[in-house]
C-alpha cells in the first residue's frame, strides 16, 4: 500500500499517517518526493487490516490517495491458486481441455419448446442445456418465465438427454428451490453485486456461473467471485458477456473479448464468452464464438431457439437451430488449433 | 412502434411483418424509403402488446430494428400522472416545495456515534437521517454493518430525535424486517435491477429510495420505479449517485446533474441528488449539493460522520459536522431563491 | 514513481530496476510487500526525466505497474502557480470576480443574422459573442460554416457592438487568419488533442479556449492545456461541454459539473462551462447554467440564434432570445449568492 | 426520417411539421401513435436534404426526436458499393484474400533500429512496415518524433526491403509533405474528426489508414471515412484500435472485436485490428490478433521492437522479435482455417 499526501501536506500530517501505520506493528517508509510526500508500507497485510487501514488512512488530513500494490481479491487469485481450477459437473469438465458449448433458449416457454431446444443442442454436440425459468426483465410487462414449473421442465428434459443444465437464480432465498433442480446456478449480469445472493449460492457448494455486470470493473468482477469462495464454494465459473458501451446502435453491448487472457493471467478461475448477450445479434455470434475460443476462452454460452420468431424473449439474439450446427462445426474445426477437444 | 428493415429485404418479408401487424386488428403504414422500408404501428398499444410485438418481429427475415416511438414506462411517466408525485413521511414531504436534506453516516456503527449523527443532523436543521444496517460492500472483507441491531439503534435513534430514517435493504426477503424498523427503504445502486426486490418493496407500501444504477439508462431507471408502482405502491424516490465513468483518478463516480430535468419533464416522481456517492470526495459535495438544488432537485442525501476519520466505511466521502453545518447554510440562504423552504 | 513489481518478480529483477534508478542518481526505496515488491523514488524528478523513466521501466522483466505520484502536468498545476489566472481580452476577465456568459448562434449564417445576434447578447448583458465561421461537423454533408467571410462579419459585428470574439480554429495553419479576426481562439472538443493546433494556438499568444474532449480524462485535459502554456501563452481557458456516455436518449452528452470544483482545486486556470453542448436540449440549459454558476464555474457559454426553428445548425439546442434572457436574469439573480459580478 | 411529437402536441404543431415536409414535395405519413403522433417520411432523401430537414424539423415547437431510418453516411456504405473495397498499395492487396500484418515500431528512431525493425518485420513473413515520425503524444514532454528524418529513415528503409510503408500524418498541411514519403497516410484515433486533415487526405489520392477514435460511435467512424472517400479517394482502410471504457486498470482500452462484423455488413470498406493499442499491454496482443483473424478482419496493425525495453515510447505494448514471429506462426496456422493467405 502506498499513500500518496497532498502537495504542502505538513510534517505533522505526515507523521499522523506514519503513526497510525506504525499502532499496527509496522515501519513506513517515508519518500519525500516531487513537491509531494509519498508513503510506503512494506509488509504484507492481510485483507482485513489493509481494509481497514485504506479507510482510515484515506480520511485523514494532508492524505490525497492510497493506492493499493496488490490485488484486492485473494481467493480468485492466480498468486494465490496457481493451478488452474477445474470445475466438474457429471461428465462436463469446466476449465480443462474440453471446450464446453451451453446452449439453449433464453427461456423454458414450455415442456414442447424446451424438449426440441435439448434436442438440437445434444445432437450438435454441446454438453450443457441453458434456459431461464426466472427471468430478470428490465420492463415488469415483459414475459417472466415458468418459474417452478420451467425448472421441472428442465430438469426433466435434461435427465432425459444426459444434459448439465444451467438457469439463473435471482435472489438468496431461491437458490435452494433453484439448486434443487439445476445443475449449475447462474447469476446473472444485473445480479453480480447482489451480495445475499452470492453468499447463499457461495454456501449451496454447487457450481456458480458468475455473470460480469454491464460496468463491472475487472476488479468488482473478480471481488464478487471472492463472496462464492469465501463461503468455502471453489466451483466458480466466469462469464464476460459484454459491457455498457455509449454506442447501443449496432450491437447490445460490448463483447469484452481482451478481458479473456486478463481473467487467465489474474485467475485461476474457468472463463466463459456470452457472444449472444455480448452482441445482442444472432448473425454476429457465431464470429463471436470463434473468436473467444481463438482468444483462451474455456467455453461460450449460445442463445439457440427452434424458432427464434416465436421466442417469447430475445428472439433477435438467438440463433436457429441450422446455425447452431454450423457455429458447432466451426468450433470443432478450430478445436485442434487450439488444442482443445469439444 | 416504427420497424425499419433491412436494406433489400424483399416485398414478401415486409408484407410478413405486415401481416403480423394486421393480425393485432391494425392496419400498418408501409413506408418505402431511402434504400429501405420502415413500417409504422399507427396505434396505441398496450405495453403487454407492445413487447410482444418487439419480440415476435425483431426475429423476423429482413427486419433491422425495431424502434419505439413512446417510453416503455408508464406509472412512472409524467404523460400518465401529470401532477407532480409528493411523497409524505411523518412531517416530511418530499417532492413538494420542502427541499430535504438526507444526512448521516454510511454506516451505522455503535448507539453513540449513531445518536451523536443524529444529533448533529437534526441541529443543523436536516429531517432524514440515512444509515446503513446491511452493507452491500463490494469486497466480502469489508465491514458488512451491524444487521438487525444496527436497525434497532436507528429506530430507538429516530425516535429520540423526531427524525424520518432511511436504510437500506439489500434483498426481498429482508423487506419485512427493515420495513418494521425504517421509515424509507432505500435500494442501492447495485440492487437497482434486483426485480424479487423491487417487487417486494412495492408490496410493502413503503415509500422506497430507488437510486440509480452505476451504468443505467434513463429507461431502465424509470422502468426500475414501474416494477415497484406496478405493484400498487405509489411512493417512489428518485436519486442519481454518479454514473460511472472512464476518468476514476479525481472522482469516484461522474455526478449527473443533467439528469434532474430530465426526469422532471419525463416522470412525476421526487428526484434526489446525492453529491456523496456522486463524487466520492468530501471536499466536492458542497458545490454539488448547491447545484442539485438550483437544478432543480428535490433534496440531496449526504454522507456526515461525527468523526469521518474514524468512519468504519467511506470515511472519505463523509462531510464533518462543520462542514455539514455549513452546508446546509449554504442551502438555506440558496432556497428562497428556488422557491423552496429547507 | 511507484514502481510495483509482478508477484514472483525475481530479486535479479528488482535489482535491474534498482539499478535504472541509481544509474540516474537516485537511491530507489525497496519495499518488499503483499506478495509483491514495490520500489519508491524518493526525489523531485523533471518532466522529461520522469516520462523517461517512466517508458524504460515499464518495459522491463517483472514489472508488473509504474505510478505517477503526482500529475503529469505542470504549468496547467495549481501547485506550479498558486493563484487563480485570469484571462484578459479588452474590458473582459475571465477567471475574475466577473461571471462570463458567452453567447450566440452556433454558425454566423449571415451578416443579418449574426448582428441580430450580437443585438441581443448585448443587450440582454452578455460581453462574449459567439459563433463559428468554420464548423467542425460530423457528416461531410451538413452546413460547414461561411469561413472567412464569417470572419470578417463576426468582426465587424463585434466592433459594432463592443462585444468580445470567439470563434472556433480547426487547425494549425489557419490560426494565423483566425487570429487576425477573432478576440478569443477556440478548440473544439474533437480538436482537444490536435497537438498541432494546440502548439500553433500557444504560439499565436491570443487567448485560447479549450474545450475537454468527449472521452478525455482530466489528465489529458490539463495536458493539452499544457501543450499551449508551454509555447509562453499563459492565456488559456478551459471548457466542460458534456462528455460521451452510454445514454443518449435523452441529451446528447453528461455535463460533467463535477469536474468544475476539480479544475479549481487542480489547475489554476478559468473554467467555463457549456450547458448547451453538454445536454444538447434548449430546454434544458437554463438549469445546468444555474448549475454551473453555483458550482464554482467562471461563465457559461451558451448557444442563442434570433430564430432557432430556422438555424443552420444545432437548432435544437439553442435558446431564443427570450429564454436567453430570462436565463441572464437567473444568473444576475444567483451572481450575489456566489459573490459574483454579472 | 421519423419524427416523433411531444405528448400532448398540439393538431396544429403535427401541422407545420407536416407542412415543412410538403413543401419539399414529399407527403408525409402522420401516425397518430400511443399518446403521441409520428410522422414518417416516405421518401428517398439526398444527404443534403435530409440534413437540412432533420435540422429544420428538430427545433419546431411540439417535436421530440428525429429519428433517422438509414443511415447517414452513404459512401462507405455497402448499400452504396455491394462489392467489397481492395486497396492496393505495391504488391499488397488490403481487403482481399490476404490477410495483411502491419508491422514495426511505434517510433522510428534511427536509422539503426528503423532498418533492424524492419528486417524482422520482412522476415517474418509481414508486408507493410510501421513507424512514426510526427508523434501525438498526450504530454508535450514526451518523445516528439524524428520528424522529417524519420520520414527519409523509412523509405529509405522500406525501400531497401521492399515493404509497404505507413505512417501517421497529424495535419491536413503536412499530407503532402508525409505523401512524398509514406505508402498509406495514417490518421490517428486523436484525429479521426479532424476535418481538414481528412479532407487533404482525401485529395492526395493516396491510402488511408483511419483510426477509430476513441469514444467515436460506429456512425462518427463512417462519416470520417465519407469524408476522405467524398474528395474522390476510394482508397480508405478502417482500423478499430480499442475504445475508452471504466476499466483502465488491466488495460488501456478495450478492444471491441465484435465491430469487425459490424464493419463487414453494413460498409465494403476493409477492416484492420490494432491489439496492440487496443490493449496495451504485448502479452495480451498475440491472443486478440488470432481472435481478430477469426473475427473476419482484414489485418491486423502490431507494434514490434528490436528491444522494447530501450523503446522511446510505448515500450510496454511492443512485441519483442521472438514473440511477433511467433504471432506470424499463429497467424499463418489459422490462415487456412477462415480461407486466407498470409
Amino acid at each position: 500500500m502506498i499513500i500518496v499526501m497532498q502537495v504542502g501536506a505538513s510534517a505533522a500530517e505526515v507523521e499522523v499517517v506514519a503513526q497510525v501505520i506504525r499502532d499496527r506493528g509496522i515501519e513506513p517508509l517515508v519518500m519525500p518526493g516531487e513537491g509531494r510526500t509519498a508513503i510506503g508500507i512494506p509488509a504484507s497485510l492481510s485483507n482485513d487490516l489493509r481494509t481497514d487501514l485504506e479507510a482510515q488512512i484515506s480520511a485523514l488530513d494532508g492524505v490525497s490517495k492510497v493506492t493499493q500494490t496488490s490485488h484486492p481479491y485473494k481467493l480468485a487469485s492466480r498468486e494465490y491458486f496457481r493451478e488452474s481450477t477445474i470445475v466438474r459437473v457429471k461428465d462436463v469438465e469446466i476449465g480443462g481441455t474440453q471446450f464446453v458449448v451451453m446452449g439453449g433458449p433464453c427461456s423454458v416457454e414450455s415442456y414442447e419448446q424446451f424438449r426440441e431446444s435439448a434436442r438440437i443442442v445434444k445432437s450438435a454436440g454441446a454438453t450443457v442445456l441453458r434456459g431461464g425459468a426466472f427471468k430478470p426483465r428490465t420492463s415488469p410487462y415483459s414475459f417472466q418465465g415458468l418459474a417452478e414449473e420451467g425448472l421441472k421442465i428442465m430438469k426433466s428434459v435434461g435427465d432425459e438427454f444426459g444434459l448439465v443444465t444451467i438457469t439463473e437464480v435471482m435472489s438468496g432465498d431461491m437458490v435452494e428451490l433453484v439448486a434443487e433442480y439445476a445443475d449449475i446456478l447462474q447469476i446473472g449480469a444485473r445480479s453480480m453485486q447482489n451480495f445475499p445472493l452470492l453468499i447463499e449460492a457461495g454456501k449451496s457448494g454447487k457450481p456458480v456461473f458468475l455473470k460480469r455486470g454491464p460496468s463491472a470493473t475487472i476488479d468488482e468482477f473478480l471481488l464478487a467471485a471472492e463472496y462464492v469462495l469465501n463461503q468455502g464454494n471453489p466451483n466458480v465459473i466466469l462469464c464476460e458477456r459484454g459491457i455498457m458501451a455509449y454506442d447501443r446502435a449496432y450491437t447490445r453491448n460490448v463483447l469484452d473479448l481482451g478481458i479473456v487472457p486478463v481473467l487467465k493471467e489474474y485467475s485461476h478461475l474457468p472463463v466463459i464468452v456470452d457472444p449472444s448477450h455480448g452482441t445482442g445479434v444472432a448473425r454476429y455470434v457465431r464470429a463471436m464464438a470463434k473468436a473467444a475460443m481463438v482468444a483462451g476462452a474455456d467455453g461460450v454460452m449460445v442463445e439457440m431457439h427452434p424458432n427464434p420468431k416465436a421466442a417469447l424473449s430475445d428472439g433477435s439474439q438467438a440463433l436457429t437451430p441450422a446455425v447452431f450446427g454450423e457455429m458447432m462445426d466451426d468450433l470443432r474445426g478450430l478445436s485442434g488449433y487450439v488444442g482443445r477437444t469439444i
